[in-house]
């Protein structure tokens, strides 16, 4: 039997002293977190906080759903799998029919699930090496202020510079080009079908277009539906796969179950992962048309590609949430509350203005250091709230969808004052 | 709130239709599981079946210890922090401590501990992109036989040609070297040593030297104490990280904590996966000595870097089992058990031989053939074991390490069955 | 002593038996050369030819200019040397001399001389190398419809997809960004500028950026000054090399020595090959400025780095050209004659436009159909030209700078006259 | 008219000046050199030198043939053609002829030949892309103490790290494996067997085996037939192509015209370079038989891949040297005299050991500071000679293979002076 846990010393010290260098959110959220539901966060210290950042879209449906806690507990107390590999189990199959039948299905997609091992990044480099494998090509085109994990072959397709300098080598196979938007005066899709379509373009034939239809990371920058379907059709004339990473803005975060649902396109390929599991687990998948399904048994493998808790709440969350449109219409409601309390916010701020889509929004301060100064101030006031960027300078919401409108509120509140504090010192500071 | 679950067809069919063909061990062992506990199996029909494959041993504990479990259901029913991102968690730093107090102090260690995405794949790519930036160069080398997983960076390094196939591109980084005993008359520590010192040896300055002291997917080949002595020495001598991986042979699973223990190495990195949550929950970590600790903040980064479940259970294994020497000497004599029992093996088969070390062993039967018939054979009378090593010829049992002794013997009499009746039937076809 | 070389079969026969298909310029001029003097060539037929292709820019001084073959054969007759690997000889010491008094130090250019391997290709390998090297960086910028050969490296930055897929694997190093001009709306130093100021951009820190001031290969795209500039500061900016490939636009055939001239600019890595003989002997140099001269003793060597007979023609040619301003002048009257005759041409296709700059200029056609078929008429009667661009839809003219102006009238009477009559043939086809 | 060529200033001024710090051998052989015929040099302060160094083996035929010299003055005067891109001239026309009756034909090779940029990089270069080509893989095998060239993807190849660090970068597409006797006790043909044939054996599938016969630049390493013939065999069984780089081994080298010819093997793909033009002359190929020339037109491209004035010489030599027997019987009698006089060497050093086949011979003395004390004494007396090897530890004779017997005994007389001397001197030094 275990004894007492009682621990010895400050709990932080063990973590300068055992935890790697590379640890990062608990530098700027610096807390010692222990329990949570909904949108609220608790610390050691009895401390209350909630929560806009909610694991970075892996908690669309908050912390500890009740539903999902009591199905997972009677998974446990029923020695139900905790690890199968990827063997048949009741849960993977539970969970299978439900995707089938509420998200799949309803959306016309004859998708293949495939899972990988439980992460974002395994997620994109199995869709990555399946569309090469697919299409015999090596080439993937991604974008600028693209983010798609740190694992080499992911990497390669990430924009930022600090990641990709962690790589501490050249990554290869992926060329870049502006997002929609990206430069002023550049129409980002017809110079994509220019350099693709010109033989001397001196771009390789590409097996897939990968993108975020909203880019996450990157600033919250978010693609037009036209910009999305011109890609879509110049991946088809090329012969190549489109490849749409949904693992930030999907899984509700646009208001829809995908982000590009609305859009008319139908992706060949969709790394899923962090709010896939409902519960916050490790759990990530790729949905795959059959045609492009090409890998043998195994030939893309890994020992937790079947995290079986995960299964248990990721069924739960889509019996609870998208058996019919309930959820959805309440995302809407949401979202424009969003939209009116940030707006306020870049009211604020000269030259700040709004970015992103749906649930998934943020406004652009200008500056990373006025953006971290807001968010700072909003912690010490209780709220847990995170910069995105390029530059840091987007203060970014990415709440719990099912926070309830009051607490909504509450948090926009401790934000707005967070900036009316951060700009009232900085102009002292200034005079 | 969940409907009821009733699964309105026949559990199979929504895997062939809706799981990916990536899918593999479900094909060699076709049953639905549904509870586990300890070193037993169920499935949906209510036949039970003994685990030698331990989910490639990341079951190390066995399947749904009554301890872990019962500290999981104790943290999910006080709504502990289920998906923390990398923040300070009670959780995790109980587990630290104990890490720290049960495993690194005790052996001289004073490694940091990186989570990485919970995959035994990334924590290889993170401790290889580490010793790169560590030391500015890019080669690494590797080994015959070696699997590190199949994302792109790691995939370089494994030697399976059906995974790297799997990439549709060329893998970049690495070299590859014979391992120890690869190659008649050849002495591979030799060979390396040679080719690193020579001015036109043609292998670029390597920043690390990556092995596992026992390759279990590529045939349990063990490599002695002395040719990773002395790899550990070529790779002091040329400025080379060293890194064991112990994603498989860790955890136990050789009889002490580490397999390089009582090698009188210590490696700089040493990836972790598999048993490290002792639940099977995924969880993976890189453990790196300070000097070389050089990431930033979030340099390399994951949504899921901080499994809190994983965490619990992770505490409960460090204290229930790493406290002190009972289970370490309980190891020694479960490994003397599966030598005798699988010498008995190796009896049955003409040129068939032992490999492996510690509870990690198998016995090679010359042909893949005969090994799946093998396999084949037992899990029809109740026993999960798989194959192993390039061409599948090694029956390997990677037993829970906690499996009793009765339970062990009662394996092994359904593998010898199994062999026996295998053999007697290709004997009859051979006449 | 050597027979009789009588040849006994038909010549044009053992080119098909035993040269490689890889053979090209033959076939679309199939005529067996056997002497050539100034612009003209003469075959085996007794015809002569006007050359207006003039080696793609190797014989700018024409073919066998009486000087220095008078020096050649003085040279040859003292058995001056013929291979002297990179060992000091008279002949290279009057070269670089001549090049110091007469090019470099005039335009204050304090650039040393890297005889590489005497090929275009070698010395662009060669500067590239050497701006990686010099950086510590690997990432090259290169631009849509660059050419700058088909050995590895160089061919990373070579835009052509036909020569790039000759290489049978993936090439590495490169960006691809639009060249000046390239695409509607763009402004192709604005996208390099912020792309390569962002810290997300996705391209990563570049050792050089690279380009031709027009390119020759890639359609009589001609860079303007502007565009040159802010390139080259970007490039400061950024820690970059600026390399501008001058292989083909250099020697004078812009209408100065160097095509960057009378830009403002100071390229840190100058390629040069083709015309620096003078009279189309293999020799090629990098020009270096001597903080980025960082290679070792023959740490980029080669056996043919100093080719001793064009050391000595190259040698006449900038005494005889570059010594005084009478040719620079006699080029910029060429210049306006092929100009206003190139305008006739244009006249004649709807749609018709001059490309190029200097005597590197051309008339984009819109077809590569169109302009094939008025470069075979013309060699039917008696011109050698050929296309360019990455359609082949750019009739080129690469006339020796030397033609004098009659044979100049004459070569472009031939070429309208083709350009009519395949006009008229097509006009008839159409009704 | 260009001026009177006096130079103003030293000579040696100009280079240090203006010449690249690349520059190799000019440094250990310190001397301005104005003409030579035969096996000798003469420089500008009217000394003779015997040259056994033979432009690194691309004057086999010695410095200005007097019928090549005859043939190519008579061609300039003629006003024969000087650069014809890859038109068809008659001197090509005469060379093939020549190169298919005397060479190929007797020697049952079907090969097309493949002109390329002229220098071995470029053939090397060519070869490795059309092996790539044709069969749709990577990687190529190469062996340690193998020189390519340093060209990127020929760099790959070469296992000198000083030249591989030249790169600046990451080369690719190469896998080094052990030559013939590297490594005490390790079969190579058999490593190389078993790692290929091994399913998990890490090497990809290969393009093409690359190897020199005897190691020109890596130390005089010469391979064995049966090596050579095993190595043909593995290639066979695997889909790969055989390289044989005979740029430096071939045309006489090794007493026969291919180094190749009695080792009854037939390479698919032949790289030739240095002496093919008989002269000193830039001039390269690619020998490739039909099956594999799958380069389309202009695929491998280049604006010195016909060196006409080489045409003329190597037409001459082909004539001249390998119409009948009696050059390769002279040969073998020169390659007595070479093994006797070198064993002499070898007998004067302790441990010190005859390396090389044919007239490719030299003398492992154990350190390069012994080697090159040895030479620079030699160069003292009138001796151009020069190392090789990894650590520059072998004195190599590389003298023309038309060096009279009179010449070899006088050039071998001071050789072995220079090495009493030195060993006296050290010895002296060393009581």
């Amino acid at each position: 039997m275990p004894k007492d846990m009682t621990m010895t010393t400050e709990p932080t010290d063990i973590f300068t002293r055992r935890e790697s260098e590379a640890r990062s959110y608990c530098r700027g959220i610096p807390a010692l977190f222990t329990s949570a539901s909904g949108s609220i966060m608790r610390d050691a210290e009895g401390r209350e906080h909630i929560d806009f950042l909610a694991g970075c879209s892996s908690l669309n449906y908050g912390h500890n759903d009740p539903d999902m806690k009591a199905a997972l507990v009677q998974h446990l107390m029923d020695d139900g799998i905790a690890h199968g590999l990827d063997l048949h189990t009741d849960a993977k199959a539970r969970f299978l029919e439900a995707f089938e039948r509420h998200i799949l299905a309803p959306r016309g997609m004859d998708h293949r699930v495939m899972f990988t091992g439980p992460t974002g990044a395994n997620a994109v480099e199995a869709a990555m090496k399946m569309a090469r494998k697919a299409t015999g090509r090596t080439n993937i085109i991604a974008f600028t202020n693209g983010f798609h994990g740190v694992t080499l072959g992911a990497l390669a397709a990430t924009g930022n510079g600090y990641h990709r300098g962690g790589a501490g080598m050249d990554v290869q196979g992926v060329t870049r080009l502006p997002y929609d938007g990206y430069a002023t005066g550049v129409d980002s899709a017809a110079l994509l079908e220019q350099m693709l379509g010109d033989a001397s373009g001196g771009i390789d034939a590409p097996a897939a277009i990968m993108l975020e239809t909203v880019q996450g990371e990157g600033g919250l920058n978010a693609a037009s539906a036209e910009f999305v379907q011109r890609v879509a059709a110049i991946a088809k004339v090329h012969g190549a796969l489109l490849i749409i990473d949904d693992i930030q803005a999907g899984c509700g975060r646009t208001g829809r179950f995908f982000s590009f649902e609305e859009m008319g396109v139908m992706p060949d390929l969709v790394p899923l992962a962090k709010s896939i599991s409902g519960f916050g687990l490790p759990m990530a998948a790729v949905l795959v048309r059959p045609k492009h399904d090409v890998f043998g048994p195994a030939e893309h493998n890994g020992t937790f590609r079947g995290n079986t808790h995960a299964f248990v709440t990721a069924h739960v969350a889509v019996e609870k949430f998208w058996a019919d449109d309930a959820f959805q219409t309440e995302l809407a409601e949401k979202a424009a509350l969003i939209e009116r309390r940030l707006t306020e916010l870049a009211a604020l701020v000269p030259g700040a203005y709004l970015k992103g889509r749906g649930l998934m929004r943020g406004v652009d301060v200008g500056s990373g250091g006025l953006a971290g100064a807001i968010c700072a101030r909003a912690f010490e006031n209780g709220l847990i709230i995170e910069t995105s960027g390029n530059e840091d300078h987007v203060v970014k919401v990415l709440a719990p969808l099912t926070t309830p409108v009051a607490l909504f509120e509450q948090g926009f509140d401790i934000l707005l004052d967070a900036a009316r504090d951060v700009l009232a010192t900085t102009k002292i500071a200034a005079e």
